[in-house]
């Protein structure tokens, strides 16, 4: 609370409003109420379609609540899952929440410590898990001895091992009309994030029920990403990944049809229900993309993707080359968004603003691979070594967020507390450059820019410039130690199959767009970048790899 | 705050998440910061058009702040303003919440005695007023003497009376930098609204910051309004009536272009800037769009209307023979929407949903003259004498809502307050029927439906047929005392200029759509239906004008 004119206190009005919390409680009495007819899609392990609504989505949504109440979760306990994309994840998504519980979602991409670490740290009580993810979720299970309860969906054979407990048994048992709406504080947390950081232990991020609310309001507004009632939305992101970037709540407040992908991320498998579902929004890391992009180069006319309005790209950045190739040779719309784990995730979006519409082509693929302008709320600066950074377009600093739904804390933990700042910013850790209109272009991350001399040397402008040479599928660039400027860039290039290029031909292609400073020093043709979990590029492996390379 | 669950609060946990407080000074300087170089265009009195932008407009609010703070105006205290829609009237909108006063719009329209009533209640310690408005002012200024500041915009001859203030000396004075964003408690109030209402005392209505500002957030909402920053929005409906339905500061939050139009409200002013300025987004009551309806249909192809999206109707029932009008004979859409002061005030909009795109145009039209959806967390219910109706699209009952920008009391009186029921809900006296979808149909006003025989029967239904009769203008249909049934509908109707129609012809018109005890006794023909100061239909004049009329 702020009493900020203390002097002038006296004076002071309240409104007189209706105190209204905003919670994921009142998203679930509107789909059901206003949405209960709108389709809910999940494609099984076994391939085959599944078919819902939200209507019957709310009823199971409430079962489990009273289930899990049943079994003694109370509000605040944590509830871990571990599950793909499908319609009993968006019931668990509604549901825990829907009685204070708390969300949490487990990653299953990570290694088998980092889950232990988390679930442990989370104090997860129970943990909803896939049958057919028992066999990963078996490789840490001895190891998280305080979860009480192993709760299975059944969607594989159907049979639930000893000890574990049927998810659809304990939702038969219940009747959905005995769950009474409580109100409660919208500060309180509804979800639970973990960040799969590249160093030290991952860190738990704990969402408010306001800031899922606000975060999934501006989700839906038209300059935003604009979901609407009559999008339907395909999630390639992982539920299991910052929230899908909170589409299944923003899809449950406005209405819209949604589709989930289950274990099947694979390019056909996502442009067959991109078709056969009329998907008109979709969303995922660039990696997916960059499959698509191949499959679709490769087969151009087999999938009637007319509806398709937007693929969303975020996670990491998204060369120009990539974007391009959508708009012009499938006319398909990549829009390019900004977040972290940190942030809820929604950032800032680089939706063409009015004054771009009519420019050059060249213009507007400038601006849409970079990463746009903040939703509403949120807040930007940036800082370098000489303090704030002016807004540019050029001068790079690291770039400090605040809004509503952005963390103030980790969950129960001293350490990283100086990414927050004394006057409660969050510092992201990316190295931006900020144009005078606002619109935010990531240099770098903080660990991976290159400090030669002095001056910083943007590794992303690099790969993404290099990765739009015809023959580089992929290239990371990263800093190699060198005895006089400190560090120097090494492009590490992974060439497409049957194409060729000499280093001096990269080196060429790179010279035109860049100070001569920036030229690397090396470059050196590897079969693969590695990646993290959830398909970023792994430099800490790549710096490994190239520790010990000396500089000609 | 709430502590439902309080057997359980040792385990509730809050969100780990940055206080962010929801206010208009959040919304001026995303304004000033991301969408300062967008244009901002008045039409002044002497017809000419002014254009400023975002970013001058934030540093004259901020002046604005400064100047009042001179003057002693604290947080919490009043400043009403007696304005035409334009640019200096948005500097007030952002300017006065900027520290937390209350920005307190008056209605031009309203009869003297209302307005003393509103300022004194209100209590205003300063009044902004057009220097056009002056002569108008006059007429009420002698009794509102507790009003210390007169402050003037010259937008006349630039003589300010003796004993007031010059408001654009007041500004020049200032230096914007020496003004510092406080942060404080969104739900202090923000803006206050009295309701014309026909009965009683004018009701003051005291918006908070989060109610404008999540107001403000849904507006820009794809199945809302959609207003986002590349929208060119012209309201019609003036800032002294509900805030213009909150469209300057969802505008100034997206960062859409605005267009003022001043004193001039006549089609072909509105139409002139339409055309100019490349409107993609207008909002008005149905007053407005009859007059422009029947220009367009006399010089059907004299303006390039092509930018044009939406016309948002509301403050009464558009027929659907209107909205029909403007789609079929210029491609232009309205959008139906329905709220109340009390409301914000934005309840619903009627935006086609998608089972609906493919439907054949009647079902569009029919769905379009309704009241539509509810806004995300606007909740609904309705109630007739036997209690909440099923929401089956037939049976009627009086609307009820509650919401995070519905009001919980009128400021600072006892009066009405049976309007807000004991469980939160503010009763509308709008008579609706809601369909199995949750789409609300006005019936009627409370005060104006016909009960007749223990029957509802809706005025608004029988006016609405009878405008889409091709020889009426204007019908409304009011209650005539009936010996046997209680009430019985009597017509009053005006005939196009050299059009005919006898009674016996309107009767048989209505005859296929209505049950046969839903026909009026009689029609008769007037030369106007008599209006409030906001354009809607005066009933009780047209009911005092019939009070002695005999039914046969």
């Amino acid at each position: 609370t702020y009493f900020v004119f203390n002097f002038f206190k006296p004076t002071f009005m309240n409104g007189l409003i209706f105190d209204y919390q905003l919670t994921i409680p009142t998203i679930l009495r509107r789909a059901e109420t206003f949405f209960g007819h709108k389709e809910i899609v999940s494609r099984l392990p076994d391939r085959n379609l599944h078919r819902t609504n939200y209507g019957e989505c709310a009823v199971r949504a409430r079962k489990l609540a009273l289930a899990l109440q049943r079994l003694g979760i109370r509000p605040g306990d944590r509830v871990g899952t571990f599950c793909w994309n499908h319609s009993q994840h968006l019931e668990i998504y509604l549901g825990v929440p829907s009685f204070c519980a708390v969300l949490h979602t487990l990653n299953l991409r990570l290694a088998a410590d980092d889950l232990i670490y988390i679930v442990n740290h989370g104090g997860d009580r129970a943990i909803i898990v896939d049958e057919v993810l028992l066999p990963l979720f078996e490789k840490f299970r001895s190891q998280i001895k305080k979860v009480e309860f192993i709760i299975v969906i059944p969607n594989g054979s159907g049979q639930i091992p000893a000890g574990m407990l049927d998810y659809e048994k304990l939702l038969a048992a219940e009747d959905a009309t005995k769950f009474k709406y409580s109100e409660f504080d919208e500060n309180l947390a509804a979800a639970m994030c973990y960040t799969s950081g590249t160093t030290g232990k991952p860190k738990g991020v704990l969402y408010s029920h306001r800031a899922i609310t606000l975060h999934s309001m501006a989700s839906g507004m038209t300059t935003v990403l604009g979901v609407g009632e009559s999008d339907t939305v395909l999630p390639v992101v992982p539920m299991f990944h910052v929230n899908a970037w909170g589409l299944p709540f923003t899809c449950a407040m406005v209405g819209a049809k949604l589709v989930f992908p289950g274990p099947f991320l694979d390019p056909t498998s996502l442009l067959e229900l991109y078709e056969s579902e009329k998907v008109t929004f979709t969303a995922g890391v660039p990696t997916i993309w960059f499959g698509i992009l191949q499959l679709l180069d490769k087969e151009p006319r087999k999938y009637n993707l007319q509806s398709l309005r937007t693929l969303l790209v975020g996670g990491s950045a998204a060369p120009k080359a990539m974007i391009q190739g959508f708009q012009e040779r499938h006319n398909l719309r990549v829009v390019h968004a900004w977040g972290m784990t940190e942030t809820a995730p929604l950032g800032s979006v680089a939706n063409l603003t009015s004054e771009l519409l009519d420019a050059p082509a060249a213009a507007q693929y400038d601006f849409r691979a970079k990463q746009g302008i903040p939703a509403p709320f949120v807040e930007i600066r940036a800082r370098s070594d000489q303090g704030f950074i002016p807004w540019d377009g050029i001068s790079m600093g690291e770039l400090e967020v605040r809004g509503p739904w952005i963390a103030s804390h980790y969950y129960n933990t001293n350490e990283m507390e100086e990414r927050f700042t004394p006057d409660g910013w969050f510092c992201t850790g990316d190295i931006v450059s900020i144009n005078s209109k606002g619109c935010i272009q990531i240099q770098d991350r903080s660990k991976d820019v290159i400090k030669s001399g002095g001056e910083w040397i943007s590794s992303v402008a690099l790969e993404s410039m290099l990765m739009s040479h015809p023959s580089v599928l992929e290239a990371a660039v990263i800093a190699i130690a060198h005895p006089k400027w400190g560090e120097r860039p090494l492009a590490a290039v992974v060439l497409k199959e049957n194409k060729t290029a000499t280093p001096q031909e990269l080196i060429d292609f790179l010279r035109p767009h860049f100070d001569k400073t920036w030229m690397p020093d090396a470059v050196e043709f590897v079969k693969a970048i590695p990646r993290t979990g959830v398909g970023k590029f792994q430099k800490t492996v790549l710096r490994e790899q190239f520790k010990d390379y000396k500089l000609g």
